[in-house]
């Protein structure tokens, strides 16, 4: 597969999970083959815009025909670096973090929890989802020793720019981002924050946009 | 204000609580007034953009003093509801259901979170965030006598599509779903599906996407 020189646009990027998610449900479904109108129809986008998405990544395969979903969703894992096994920590073992730490379905998704780290002595030793709890201290040599690619910040505001700052450090290569604070770090470290009350307020608007 | 008759895209409303953080943000600032060019830097969304997006609900104002921004929060604060006190119940103490309990900026953004609901009987009369948990079999009745807007569920995948029939049933308006697995509710109940997985793999294809 060969990427197209046209830049990816977010939409679309944003897109590709959903696809991904979509098409492992289909498959466990035992359904092999989907057309660009039937996928249309299940995710609510057009069968063209389905199309146009594709395009961006090749094109994957005869539209005649249908798309091979089992195909499709090693593509589409392979563009979003699902089979790297990409190594993870969590930042702060908080609820959040636990709940985190819990979350199977990122395990599914080929990513490895290899560590949790938390400040708070009394947690530090204990083991949350067979992972054990370390000290903040060891998070620098940690990072570098198993070359870890994403942090998953469930910190307070006030500590998680200077923890943006180590990790930067130390090489991260990606922050998931929960503390509501938006990070200052170089370009070449993606961030994705999420914005837990943005979608409590996108639902509010809907509510508030029933026809009713 | 009054919207106009065009439909409102997707992805402007998805923008919408972005722009309210963001002049939150300015005004804690002390910043008054804002140019759609400033707020397109701050942003990462071009000026012209900002200005379509504000067209669809009346424009906000004038482009050549730039927005108000106070006046700008209170309109796009409106438009989100976020001014009517919308009250909410979350179903399922774990671990996510307390961080989401304690998860303040919910509060800040005019959410008011008046009840816990659990079927486990060693949490069920405990407190969380001032808050005690109740059992899981007077959701209906309390639903029904406190006008309950909005429910954030965090239950496992086997347990929510039962939840979300009874919470229909008994009139709820909106559904945060933090479980990995879509609702099939009537169109005049939306949900707000939350993946946290999908950030994770927006994040993951940012990182092998990356120039390095």
């Amino acid at each position: 597969m060969e990427l197209n020189d046209k830049k990816v646009p977010e939409v679309v990027i944003k897109r590709l999970p959903r696809y991904y998610r979509y098409l492992r449900e289909l498959l466990n479904q035992d359904i092999r083959r989907i057309s660009s109108n039937a996928l249309s129809k299940k995710m609510n986008v057009t069968a063209s815009q389905i199309r146009q998405d594709f395009n961006y990544f090749g094109g994957f395969g005869q539209q005649g025909y249908g798309y091979n979903v089992e195909h499709l969703i090693t593509e589409i894992g392979n563009i979003l670096g699902l089979n790297d096994g990409e190594k993870m920590i969590i930042i702060g073992a908080g609820n959040l973090g636990r709940a985190l730490a819990n979350h199977n379905s990122f395990i599914k998704r080929g990513f490895k929890l290899i560590g949790i780290f938390d400040n708070d002595n009394r947690i530090v030793g204990s083991s949350i989802n067979g992972i054990r709890v370390m000290s903040d201290s060891e998070i620098e040599s940690f990072v570098q020793a198993n070359n870890v690619d994403i942090a998953i910040l469930t910190l307070p505001r006030s500590a998680v720019h200077d923890m943006a700052n180590r990790l930067v450090k130390c090489g991260i290569r990606g922050i998931l981002n929960f503390s509501y604070s938006e990070l200052d770090v170089p370009e070449s470290v993606p961030v994705e924050n999420v914005h837990l009350s943005d979608m409590l307020m996108t639902l509010s608007y809907r509510i508030k946009n029933q026809k009713d």
